[in-house]
């Protein structure tokens, strides 16, 4: 491994990268890359860090998470130093179609997940180290650059505490204390025993370093690496745009490049580069892991007349599909006996993280365990997902495999009131480009449907009900996702009702009183939402007057918007039921009567409609 | 004010108050409520807090937030021993219709917030605090109760060391440490000094009291009164379910109301109460604000040949508008520099507050001050308000009065890549229930969009471009809440193309284009997305074969979603242009074409439709 001088002379050579790469691109974060550089240069050629830098892949690699991940430019100057990106393809920084982009993502073959939106790093890398320490019994370790701005982000802390609730001795966090934010000082400015206090209150061990004393930070590495049953927070007190005296420190360079006047000047500072040089990564002892076999599922049995809430199927799917998909793991947010998550805890309690009520961290850290190749199931209340829509958002960015499942949807949870009401949470899945929603009406369902859930890649939301429902599928019935179903049908069909979850009991509900007056409907199980069944919705454009949409969630952005997208070029009035009202207390009844999703409100509408 | 024994006697039948009105309705948290019974019996009943029960909107009296909403049969008991809710109403508790819903709202004229999604009363309450401190001038001191369990919430950790930062010496939170959450014991369980370490190491002062010990209750809120430049928390260690023996620190009793004979059991062992006790609050000083004198705005100025940024003109309006709104407050993210709130903020400083980046504070604050008659304007990139979701989804059950600006949206920021697009923010705020979107496209729209945002009651969203875009509007050009602009027409138009921001620029050049080719074109400026302006889309489909939209933002919830519902009974096919394929760095331009919501992708749209 490299000694101090071979250090400082890599050090050099990645500011240069640094400098010309930004300075080219015309954007970017020189400065916030320059203060991390000597910190980060230590850790990936001062021996500590262990990757094998020809296949990334490799299970037992250390992880590194740049959570300050606008310092991009020093991340790619960092493996431009160990040999893996060209200086040509440095050139290429922020440019469309290059892996190396603004913000680091998957794009470039070294970055695990994207970061950008700060805060977000520490928990990824928690789960990737709990993913270590409890799932794959591996001795990689997982280092989160942080910066000082955004330890303000309420999800560091909750990252710290449940890092060290779960003793995580293999993650390391360094933060990058260069004083400055983007418009100006942060709050605690260069006094570093801000945050050591802190962070050790939260139960870290800490270190304090010069981070641009080489011997310093080695040091604190080595020491980093012998850490007990704590996770470890080097802080670093730094200079932003370490290493270029006209920025140094200096107010009002946060993410500007310098032009190419200031570049000369710049690289005449650094003095000699030998461009030549390389620096070489420690190897990670070559541990791989016995892939569990996948086993057979054992069958769904649900008794026909007695009705299970589609929570509650969640919590049993999840315990059932297990030996199938051994790759699972369960996180919830304190209310797994409410999401019933509990039903997999009991059984599995190896695999279950009780992740407290700190939903943004469950996300991130959900993120961290798919990119080891675990394919983690998150539940809350589908209300208190919205914490996490910014780590939700992020991770799509990061070709995430996770599931989440939001409990207690809608007013028809009755008596407990609009917070825990989950009405915007169809929205918020569906916006993302490239999600999948889909919303069960029964236990059969459930299950089915997480299976497919947990069959697929990427994002996928399901969404439960908090009361019972009856049981209206066979165990044999199958939930493709993209698929529907339509339990009422006839030539004589008046209106499509396309309903999904509770809602769909009141709409089967509505085609037993019509039917009595003769009145037919045709009622469609809407249970995939996005994507959607459009070819069955065609069809029954074709016999129906009107589509009715049932939903038991906001206007926008919701199931009645879904079938107004997918019919824009059908001429059928779609009209839409939905919550159009201050929801409050009361019984489930009599909200979603209030709300006109009832029952009753359906058969109105059929009645106007006529 | 009440002594040690009146108060004892006073919380004696506020748990008979919370018992029996829980036991009424079948459901409710009374063990949550039994464990801070006597802090907030020693808080409301003991001196300490002054607040004038008549005049609940008097502008001096003390605040009070239930963080814990869950508690809410505490907080209604506590308003029945001071004599302001009759046992009667108390029976009403989370019936439909009652003021007492499961989880306090403003519905009950006790409570300023909605709270019961957790970790978000002590924000309300620091935006309290700030006003008393920094705007109103006034001495009245808040007070949040907060859970053991939701000190996991991130958010809390943001609120507490801006609380800090901000020296609210008039702000003190009582932490209830009843040890339990909902599925069993918290982090820290009964640990306090753990929360203690954490809770000072934030630079806030901290007391440790026996949280059912009357007269070190007392004690320690006589205490914290004097409290300078520091806020203070106190920390109580408390028993879950607290003078019921059989469900005292339990597992298993969380929200859940005793059945009729263990009420009776539970009355039994209270012993005797006095149902016609009352107890006295103090009364506040009766300081009075002076109501600031509305002063005319200045004029709007832009040459019409120089570009400008909206987000500049955003920050322009604010310093502008301040003279005619002053009860307007500006709070931002830490990026003033770049969403241009910088502008108010050299103008009027006292009235701008650096939140930092955390921004689920931020807008829990903007709560707290719009709750206090202020009209805060908050602003962030809006990729970053995602991080907010959850407050924002919660303060529109608090009737509050805020304005969210997010710059830089859509993928035309360019090379900062995909974490920094706001893509999905048109969604989550047009699926709250009233909310108002709005989506300027030049600076004199912005100003004229910011100025109907403040005068407009409730949640408005408005959404800026990073980069700078033409001046396409007159000074004089009104811009209504609910209305469109149609800036081009004519009666031979093959397509409506239906468009805001960023891309009414691409489409008002594609009219150019097209026009050389004897091809018409509607344009449209859709600014206002929510209400949206119905009749002149009708209007336009009688002309137009066919609408186009067209947006910098994903499909799902977006304008084309908007567009469709607002034609759903209208034949006309609506084509939706928006960000369809994953995001990434490059130029504005090369990445608005790559999305084909350009201007030559609206040309091909035009000529593949006629």
């Amino acid at each position: 491994m490299a000694d101090g001088e071979q250090i400082a002379r890599l050090a050099k050579l990645i500011r240069y990268f640094i400098l010309i790469s930004t300075t080219e691109a015309g954007s970017g974060h020189p400065t916030s890359s320059l203060s991390a550089t000597d910190v980060m240069t230590c850790l990936l050629f001062g021996g500590t860090f262990r990757f094998d830098v020809d296949h990334p892949e490799h299970p037992n690699n250390d992880r590194l998470v740049f959570s300050k991940g606008h310092a991009s430019p020093l991340l790619y100057a960092l493996w431009a130093a160990a040999g893996k990106v060209s200086e040509e393809e440095l050139m290429t920084l922020r440019t469309f179609g290059s892996p190396l982009e603004g913000h680091s993502t998957p794009a470039f073959r070294y970055a695990d997940a994207a970061t950008g939106s700060l805060g977000q790093g520490l928990s990824i890398g928690l789960g990737m180290a709990l993913n270590a320490k409890y799932i794959d019994k591996l001795p990689y370790r997982t280092y989160v650059l942080l910066g000082d701005s955004e330890m303000a982000e309420g999800s560091q802390w909750e990252a710290l505490q449940i890092a060290a609730y779960y003793k995580l001795d293999n993650l390391v966090g360094i933060i990058d204390g260069n004083r400055l934010g983007q418009r100006g000082e942060t709050m605690y400015g260069h006094d570093m025993a801000a945050y050591e206090r802190r962070v050790s209150a939260f139960g870290w061990e800490t270190m304090m370093v010069d981070g641009h004393n080489i011997d310093d930070i080695l040091d604190a590495y080595a020491k980093s690496a012998n850490s007990t049953d704590r996770p470890v927070m080097i802080i670093a007190k730094t200079i932003k745009g370490k290493g270029v005296s006209f920025i140094e420190d200096k107010d009002g360079w946060h993410g500007k490049a310098l032009d190419k006047g200031q570049l000369k000047q710049a690289l005449a500072e650094l003095g000699d580069v030998d461009k030549s040089l390389r620096g070489e990564i420690a190897s990670p002892e070559n541990l791989r892991l016995t892939a569990q076999q996948s086993q057979p599922a054992q069958k769904i049995l649900y008794l026909a007349d007695k009705p299970v809430a589609t929570r509650k199927a969640y919590g049993n799917a999840l315990a059932r599909l297990f030996p199938k998909f051994p790759d699972m793991v369960v996180l919830d947010g304190e209310v797994s006996n409410s999401t019933h998550s509990d039903v997999f805890k009991e059984r599995y309690p190896e695999r279950f993280f009780e992740m407290y009520i700190a939903e943004q961290n469950m996300a991130g850290a959900a993120l961290g365990l798919s990119s080891r190749g675990k394919v983690p199931f998150v539940s809350t209340f589908s209300a208190f997902l919205t914490r996490a829509f910014d780590q939700i958002r992020m991770s799509q960015y990061s070709g995430s495999n996770i599931k989440f499942c939001g409990s207690h949807a809608g007013v028809s949870i009755g008596q407990d009131g609009p917070s825990q009401m989950g009405l915007e949470d169809i929205a918020m899945f569906r916006t993302l480009l490239d999600s999948i929603v889909l919303y069960p009406s029964d236990a059969v369902s459930t299950e089915k449907i997480v299976e497919e859930a947990a069959k697929k890649k990427g994002i996928v939301y399901i969404r439960t009900t908090r009361k019972e429902t009856p049981i209206i599928y066979k165990a044999n019935e199958e939930f493709p996702i993209g698929g529907s179903k339509v339990l009422k049908q006839s030539d004589r069909d008046v209106a499509a009702v396309i309903a999904a979850g509770i809602t769909l009991h009141e709409a089967l509900a509505a085609y037993e009183e019509l039917k009595k007056e003769g009145i037919f409907i045709r009622v469609v199980d809407f249970y995939s939402i996005k994507p959607a069944d459009k070819e069955t919705l065609r069809k029954a454009a074709h016999v129906s007057q009107a589509f009715i949409t049932v939903e038991d969630h906001f206007a926008a952005g919701g199931i009645g918007e879904t079938v107004r997208s997918l019919m824009a070029d059908v001429d059928v009035p779609v009209h839409s039921l939905c919550v159009q009202k201050m929801p409050k207390s009361g019984t489930p009844e009599e909200l979603l009567d209030y709300e006109e999703i009832s029952k009753g409100a359906i058969i109105r509408k059929v009645k106007e409609l006529i």
